[in-house]
């Protein structure tokens, strides 16, 4: 149930059975020389679409930006810095809960999100305790990063094995390929190196020049995407449940 | 060309002949019993699409929420606070620039985004010209909000005449119903008021007890939805050339 | 009845038949070679003063520096961050809130305040709704710009046709004249370039070298002022009453 | 000469000789039952007027409104938030110095402020240095409170004693008598609390039922305002000249 | 070498030689009913001096308060919101970078600093490559949380197994006993319960009463402490070495 | 009674008999050439203790960085932005008036603190006074700087005369050989400049090349600074004591 084909008397209704709402978060980003700038923020809205489909959960819009300051060396590439997103969290989190909405699982397809979601989960929920709201002090937040699901990386091990690389892996390139066949690139590609740090954008161009940290994501193929995405929707699927069951 | 289909070294070739993007925003908050929450950014992203198959721009991935903070007393609505989406606004502006962007065309789907917009214009400038980064004193924004476009306006005027109103009206009504007919919603609709004052969101809602303001939305089908459209992505390509032609 | 000529208890006293308040606000930044760079500050001072004679009306303390940041490459120019504004309102209305006034009048004399006034009006609706103080939520705030009024309008139109231009204009320039007629300023003027556009403070004076948009300010006295004063207060008096009136 | 009666090239012109510029700053805050809201901010500028007289300095507008929270349980009273009133600070000094100013000396007339505007100098030497503009790193700001010179001090010593007080004082009262003898209020005044003290807002007004700090200001005079005015402006004057004088 | 028993001319000379610096990072918080408030703070500090010894690394003084806003419905807490803690390592390290310092190490004592820690350095990296400082945009930050090293996991696996639970720990009780010998505290302790969740302050204190997350602190003694020390001390000089031979 | 040694039931229950603690402040900065960089964190730190001995109260961890931006020139010294520290402040006294505290005593020992901490205490009372937590209107707050107390300044002035100076003096050098006698420097000292002006951190490096302000620290030992201790110990106690007393 996507939230922006809904009318807010059919979410008034919704929200008399289920305090629970799908925030997918990608980012936009370079995602080496065949990578889709988007290849973030379409993985997490595709799976958090099938996670809606599966559980009936409502899924808000995607959030198509978020913390990438280091990819910012490399044309096209859009980050929040981290004190913005805090914000726009907190935002939507305090729009959301005046809803009534209680429970916020994040669909994240981006690695780099991570530490300023969880800083921004921390920073709401000392907020809305101090809203004149009742029972916005019961507020939960999940982080879901489909990337890093068991049968993910299995998967991607089992496909790639250390060709699996850490930015514009064959797993998520292969993901879009499956969501956009008419948007598969090719490049002739070099060995990638993977320094395994990543400190600020003109540092992160000097050690990884085409974008890539250690992948080779010519190995990818749609049918390897439509296997991800299936895995990924079924495994994110459970911890969605799992999470509107916990007390 | 959307920017979430490319890779980098795509933009980067893009950028060597034309420094223009487009960047659309809509919002995601009620709109009345009938029409979609995400109305606002579901338009503008089309229209966006539209312009961008018709001029060969770049097309960012949308802001899908915006400044709705009246529209909060409603389920479902979720509103960046204005201070937030100037920051959010500076930050894609700096990233982009920082790539070699110079020119960036919003294609606006709320009214409520305006005045924020603008603020978020003139804040952005003063800190562009303060990077140490060559021609970021130059960079020009430009905003078109295709509702108030005149071959748009003159539309509404013929079909729908006092009853398109102010807030879910007939017109982005019915293109939301072209764009998405399998979520054509209906309702009974009492006479809609028009107090023609926003205020805070409690003020809202008691002015306007289901959402809408002065608008007839049972008026809108997914034909006037289609001509809506064709006006808009013409009008609006038109003035996306104008701004990338001036100087 | 001004604000800085009351004590605390004339106050406690005004607002028990009265909510309102008027606030004027102007800019102070250059307006041409012969306009005051006060101007817009002084011009809403006077008519602010002039409506609260006229209605009984308590008036506020001018704030004198608003956002201006596209006129700051001229010497003299002082300008807040659109942030630092809505900051600034967000702080007054909150100290007057506090006080009891409900509904704030602000009379402007600067087009760039306005998309920075009204997303200030947002963004403190909020603030207010979140305090532990009753009635907060029931904050109305107005825009008033007297120079958009439709008698002023007219007169400038009548008075001065296309050479009113948009900057440093000959009608607020004769208003000046009125309030400090020992302040007339007279230089040699090119004609005016007009560009329409606003970006960045260096763009702004590469297109507009004497700070002028399509204005001729030599057609302005002392008595045209006169006229643009009484045709202000006349009708501002009347919107302010209105708002007053108004649930 | 008032920044807001001259124009552009005027400021340009005054900067070739003199770096250097006066911002008088008060405050909108209870002065007791017959103090004026306005009382600091009047006394600021026409201090501030007459040194501009007295010395050929620019001066600029006045900041009317000031850190007072304290006072703020008290209707009429209105305040900044330091970290607001920093900012504001900031904004002036840095659009000043882009027009070539260097040396700003700021005439005070609230003892409130004078933390706030010293951590708003050191924010500001800070922040004007990161910018690239030449000079910037050599802004001086001064902070000249005119209630705590020497003559001031012993003149309100001879004529009132203990009963100065310190907050709406005799002297500061007899000030704006001088300056509008047309306001001067008379209330019944009991023996007046001085704890010295000051935290919140609530517990001012539990301290202070009236608003008065030890002061009596029924001893003051019109004619006691004009000598108070005549020392301030000749010692106010002579500070600002060394200020310009020193390296 | 403690940063603050040196003199400035000490420093100068030390960043000859070597970019480095080490900042320890703690937490002021509960530990439950027998462990240290400052237990975070006393052990990221006693090992980063005793990697000071083992390096001759220079030692910035310790950060005693982090994230620990989940902690605040236990009395004695202190917590900065994350948006704070990222102005204040941005501060630092804008500080540091100017004196020359490139490399900064963080020795974490607290779970909860991780994401706001690495937040923080992402606004780092790009607030210092807008200063107009050479080599800002070359500064590394590296995090090190002693209680994650091989060395320290295997250790108190060994000596306590699932009774290491995740707050409040043995390990970390038995090192600031080893710390503090005068300061071992007792109390009945029960089962500690570990949810392994955690939300907002007031959630934290209804799932975990005592405040402990499944821990045994009472299995502790300063000899298991002086073991963890003498292990963490190790790691953490190895690992600081590593990153400063990093290129 | 330090926190960081306290557990969270220990101060439950302190609590129950007393509202005040005691937290100290200082700064990381240079002292000229001879004078340690934590200098005023090591005096206000010792000197709380002492006081926290003494009197029974409770002491919190000591603030080492605080406002020193006009030093930053020199190596070694590290500041925080004044709007970092009131946010700072801000947090510590919202989370301890969760707690109960109601009483908050500083020892500060850097007189570039002064003005922001006073800023900071007022924007926390205002803050304060918004949570929904009872009571945290009567908050107060006292700033109590060690080296400016009456005894403190007459033993100085006695044993130095004019060459106590005001940075870097010999008293502070003093109390800090007392407290650290293994960490006395020596250097060859010049005649100190004594501009008594501060203005920005590359200004402050003119005026004063060696970093100090007209003080001769050369005349600084160990027993001096016992005796330091003991005055200011003495001193602080009974400021501490009379603000409990006080309502």
């Amino acid at each position: 149930m996507l939230l922006h084909l809904q009318t807010w008397p059919e979410v008034e209704q919704y929200l008399q059975t289920c305090p629970g709402i799908i925030l997918p978060i990608g980012s936009t980003e370079q995602h080496g020389p065949t990578g889709l700038i988007g290849t973030d923020a379409i993985c997490a809205e595709a799976i958090a679409q099938g996670v809606g489909e599966e559980t009936g959960a409502m899924v808000g819009p995607t959030i198509p930006v978020g913390m990438a300051l280091h990819h910012t060396s490399f044309p096209g590439s859009i980050s929040l810095r981290p004190t913005t997103l805090i914000l726009v969290i907190r935002d939507y989190l305090v729009s959301l809960s005046r809803s009534g909405f209680r429970k916020f699982f994040f669909i994240n397809g981006h690695g780099g999100n991570i530490a300023t979601l969880k800083a921004a989960f921390s920073e709401t929920y000392a907020t809305l305790a101090e809203l004149p709201v009742d029972g916005t002090d019961r507020v939960q937040c999940r982080l879901s990063n489909w990337f890093m699901g068991r049968g993910v990386y299995q998967l991607a091990k089992e496909l790639y094995g250390d060709d699996e690389g850490s930015h514009a892996t064959p797993s998520e390139v292969a993901l879009t390929q499956f969501i956009y066949p008419e948007a598969i690139k090719t490049a002739p590609l070099s060995e990638a190196v993977n320094s395994g740090r990543i400190y600020g954008a003109a540092d992160f161009r000097r050690r990884h020049p085409d974008g890539r940290m250690g992948s080779n994501p010519a190995l990818a193929n749609p049918e390897h995407g439509k296997r991800f995405y299936q895995v990924a929707v079924a495994e994110t699927s459970a911890a969605y449940q799992a999470f509107l069951a916990e007390e």
